[in-house]
């Protein structure tokens, strides 16, 4: 596995750092629009949601041509239209164009790499949020959702579809629920809560490996560990340039100067605020963790190498003495009268054997031999 | 004990990171309401207790069944309710529809896992608190404690019954008490006195431990020393994610800019907020004792190795000239005089006693042996 | 002396450090007057000073019992009230209603362990600041003394007397000093300058500390130098915890929204106050110092250890080739030419002894041999 | 190539650090203008570009005598004269007494190492900021491009030529492009993004070299890596010493109190601030990755030193008895039985061999020996 | 060279330490008069130059007597009095009375270990800075220089003659300068100007020894390194002691809500003002460095240990084996045919030639062996 996981670093991980660093329109004129992204661009497809506090006032729409878009006219009160894929560049200006979007939104929207911000344009605030979430080797990885909040619109853009939002769709199909009550606004509100919570969910799941790593680490050590620390640093490195700015994002919301958000709505907010300030805490105190497991570790080795120098030192001890008798008993001095002892040989045997083994319970009684 | 301690180290430990981080309403929808927590939700028990400044004026009731609850008037001028245990969301919903209490106080009441928060609603505040202890194994575990603060009453919400209040309750019984004269913000300082003087407690277990540790350390090393260190540093994160929102909540309530405290009992708040500063402060500077604990381990360790180093060098030093001696000696070659000589054995053996003493002698001196 | 110093960490020490946390009247009732501290409450000495601008209004009167203090009319236009030893709790109570002090603030003058602050009471400042102190075995330790401003009189109150502020009493007693001129806020400045001088005291005896344990580190190492490391910072842990609050305190005082210090007396608490701003940075610059201490200690363990590898290596490398060389010629064939040598012994020696000389020599010029 | 690196550092590296601190006009009178910086000063070159609105408003003018200058009158309604090398103090005082440049500015001018900052001087606003660029050895550098703002004109004066801005004029030179039509504040914003740009490509190639340097500190150790790290970190520095203070220009630029940019401009500055708050948030998270570099060399080096001793500790145990063995048949006493066996000989051979390869398989399966 | 920086460590830098420490007028009654500072009291030198805006207003005057100064009345516009040694108290009282100097100002002119601050007094403003400067062992040392700024006056004290402020003073003796038409404000930031550039100029010398100490650490290792990066440390504190305050002092004069300075002079001093940023953030930067350093030397001296413990290893395992065969051919059993072969002896022997070089190749081979 550690192979496996090696690999992973030296090919997938570093594309990612080169990616995040890349995601500038760097060498590109300003207003030149093009997708910027780690992925290729998937094609787009839109969905447009829309629907009144009554409870038959929803219709869903799906366009696969541009032409469908083209012709709409909004039936009800709100309406919530979302694009997956962002290859269809032909698409966004269209729809910048009819929502007149700056073209630094468009361009935004584009260059998926961006930071969370949100940003007042008059008639809309233009947000950015990141999804977080596990690749299949374990590495976290983000999309960019951007959002487009009008008085009564919403637009929302992400990379390709990912099923965290389905629950609110489902939710806006029930005539009763509060989110058809309470409008876009609110439903501004329930997106956010899902993204918080991928944090949530991405956040336990580093947190059971830094857990597994400490039991690893405790039961045997091995120089991958280390590069799992720097892993996980890594990971929550991402974690953190996602939420900091995320947490920042959420408070400007709540102040809300340009009265996008109904009052009722901004207690909801409130509360999406106080779990990104929870998950920031968790974030911190799991690096705090993370660093004592470093600690551990090079406490570990330094521990074994501790452990067999005393091997080392107890087996020069015990046999130094012995090996000098033997040499000495070897020495062809014609007058060694020892030699001519009957039981010379043996008298000699059993002392280096009571040398040899009082040497190796004083050890054993000061526990250098276990 | 080592094994013990690994043991809950490995199983309650890690749980409660996990329920730290699970603590979201992750998955549920917004305004469904259930009982998230480390714990199984406890039965739920609720006392009303009812006073005046006058000396007669109390009365205190259990309510065991929903009923008592719904037919109950307010007799004196304040009233606290206090309910153990939340399992029974039904009466939490009749509570929160009677106190006209916002969805979202309901669900923080319930997600057991909030940050030490104040929020202001109209017609009360809001505020939730940890009260910290130290579980059987003296691993410090926290509860909720939630406070709905009216202008003439006060309700309190915790997971199971933990005693620490009854002291407060007892006063209150007593006509003559300060308690019964301040009224209920006077009741909320009491309580938050309560919960402040729990981290003292705990805090100074937890002070114990750090020197018994350094006690430990200094007699003799031992892997788990630096497990120990990881755990104590968990601790006080765990001291530290409820005591700075804290302040934060004493120091908002003692401005007060809603009015819900008397100018009298602001001074005592005041008091409350020194006492969280100096806990900070106490909290971090046992966070460098423990830094500087982890220090006196590592170089404690470099230590033994260099003593043993030293043994072994010693030992390599003494011991390689004498058989080297005792190897020349071994030698066959025709002519060699020394091994005719009469007393040439005895010569060498003095020779070899010789230096090999004079060498332990150097080193004596040296102070490399001890 | 090692002996000694260890036994002063393992039993002063620890106690203070609990001492400070079992600072607060946890379990106290509110309200509930009771002396708290590190020492044994002592005797209470009361000593009343009033004086004048002039110069013959001067009256200095000790009290020894509590009769003399309820009769007590001011003579002259100042006074100044000291209490020694906080024992006699019933004094305190009637100077508290004597001077309308409020309940917190007696319980603040007796709770020893305040950390250094400013309240402002209607009429009166209460001032807590910290008197630091080595005790008899250097250890840093610190005294509290509570001030009660007003705006002709102060009240001062100390756990033992300490002669820190005789040198004040003895220029009032000087009709032409400063201090008979400007009037209690001055005499206020006057102490706490006293309480500034003494941190500056203390710290040089710390800074001397410091330098001795540089000196010695380099003369040779010790594992006890470590926990005098650990030791120097916990001291000044202890001189931070009273100086930042201190700083704050005076800070305050010189704002003095409050008026109880004329604009002339501002200047000199300016002073005082970048005194306390000095103290800091050099605190910070010793903690600096001492983290320096602990890297050269450690680097000097290695090294330690890079010297005994070394001469483990050399030896070996000098021996190992001698002693196979022996082993060869001690080899029993029948047909070993170089033994029937009539020089061959010579000859095998003088090669041993060239062989282990020009190794000898190699390393020496290589300076692995010193 | 490691030789190579430490060359660079020892010459070219210092040498720039050196001058960094030069950077100061020390010595010389204030007033006294004289070209400061790292590199010679090169020949100076001015480059006059006129522009309209209008399609055909252009004009491109080098000048190569500092008469031609003297001469000129603007034309169209914005002008943008930019400055290679700034050898010739003579053209800058001119340059300097025609727009009534302060004698501040032009000293910042010529003083290359300024920090990045804005200035407001009564009708124009001046601005440094440096120009990172890695020389042929990789070595992280920069240069200054100091910018002096008016109403309807821009200077610009650069050390060198660097092409950096090409495509900026290109796009001026064409009609219809946005820069023609939104005037000389929006050509700021250009330049300015153009040097953020230059971050981002700068950081890019070090964050490769970290990744780089990862793989070879897996790969296998060598000391270089970590002078490499130290290397790594200065050009860290460097970055952020450009960075944090260009943020801080761009914050006071897109706040503009001294109205030199049009609303539409400042939300381009807007997305500039965005772009260096996401390269100084990659250069933090940079850091860090180096730090844990540094972490996993020195436990990759601990444990090198693990093995090795676990080799010296295997053979030391494994051979030790064996010897010993041998030692004790070479024995001379004269009653030896074993001796004179018929097999004897080939039953110790066999003991040892058994011994021995017992031992080996023991560490074996220890995972001792791999 | 080693020898005597660590003498001059153990003599004249603590003592230092303990002066910077012993800086306060501890003891000392409040009013007091005398002077402090690490230095002897140099007799006092007194230098008037009165100057006005014409070429010719210009007179220079030393004063060797105490009368001289008395009778003194000012000719033209602008004086600027500076002192050099503050012996003579009764001079300084004699000034203080003549300037309406407050109290408070003299102890601090004289007590010179203060930190740089500025304090505004009626009719002038108090500023106090410190001249760094290299003492002959090399050691970073500052002096402090007061300045008194009235609105057409300047007082100067200084501990000794240092010779750089004789430039400013030519300047003023050219009738042309613009220093002579600029005022005594513009003075003070040529004033300022020269303390910041002698800043610049230690700060090179100590980076150069910081350059120096990494060639050195990389060539070879030496204990006393790690002392003289501790040494730096030291200096680097002084730096930044000296630093930080000064950028706060100029600071508060830029904003100069006193109006002692002209809004010409303002702009001059902004310019002082970004140089104290850039050497914060040099000394910051330099500060890195130098823990990278120490992070090099511990990385080397731990590569050391891994050297010399692979050359004992590779000894070990050559040298074993062929030991051993020794041995087992100087047994002494009867039956061992090897011993009675023609070649038995030559075959061993080639054996362990064979053996001990295929083993010192294949060490070789894997680099064990340089």
């Amino acid at each position: 596995m550690a192979k496996r996981r090696r690999d992973a670093r030296s090919t997938d991980h570093p594309r990612r750092v080169k990616a995040h660093l890349k995601a500038s329109k760097a060498g590109a004129a300003p207003g030149f629009l093009q997708y910027v992204g780690a992925h290729e661009a998937a094609p787009t497809l839109a969905t447009l949601i829309e629907f009144g506090a009554n409870s038959g006032e929803f219709i869903e729409t799906k366009f696969t041509a541009l032409e469908q878009g083209r012709e709409f006219k909004p039936t009800f009160g709100n309406y919530w239209l979302n694009l997956h894929g962002l290859g269809d560049t032909e698409l966004l200006k269209l729809i910048g164009r009819r929502f007149r979007l700056h073209p630094l939104v468009l361009e935004d929207i584009l260059n998926t790499q961006q930071r969370p911000k949100v940003e007042t344009y008059p008639g809309y605030l233009f947000i950015t949020a990141r999804l977080m979430k596990l690749d299949d080797d374990g590495v976290v990885d983000s999309e960019q959702i951007s959002l487009v909040v009008g008085h009564n619109f919403l637009l929302t853009f992400q990379e390709k579809p990912t099923g965290t939002f389905e629950a609110i769709r489902e939710s806006l199909r029930n005539g009763e629920s509060q989110l058809r009550k309470f409008g876009t606004d609110y439903l501004v509100y329930a997106l956010l809560d899902k993204v918080v919570d991928r944090y949530f969910a991405v956040l336990e799941q580093v947190g059971e490996r830094v857990d597994n790593l400490e039991d690893e680490i405790i039961e045997s050590l091995d120089p991958q560990q280390m590069q799992e620390v720097q892993y996980l640093r890594r990971s929550m490195q991402a974690l953190k340039r996602g939420l900091w700015p995320l947490r920042e994002v959420i408070n400007i919301l709540q102040r809300d100067d340009a009265d996008f958000f109904k009052d009722e709505t901004q207690l909801y907010l409130r509360d999406v605020y106080d779990h990104t300030v929870q998950l920031i805490e968790s974030v911190e105190a799991l690096r705090d963790v993370v660093s004592g497991l470093q600690d551990i570790y090079l406490s570990l080795q330094s521990q074994n190498m501790n452990t067999q120098m005393r091997t080392l030192t107890v087996f020069t001890i015990i046999f130094s003495p012995l090996t000098l008798i033997a040499g000495i008993y070897g020495m062809n001095f014609d007058n060694m009268p020892e030699l001519h002892w009957q039981y010379g040989y043996f008298i000699v045997l059993a002392l280096m054997g009571l040398l040899g083994s009082g040497l190796g319970l004083y050890f054993w009684s000061r526990r250098w031999i276990e």
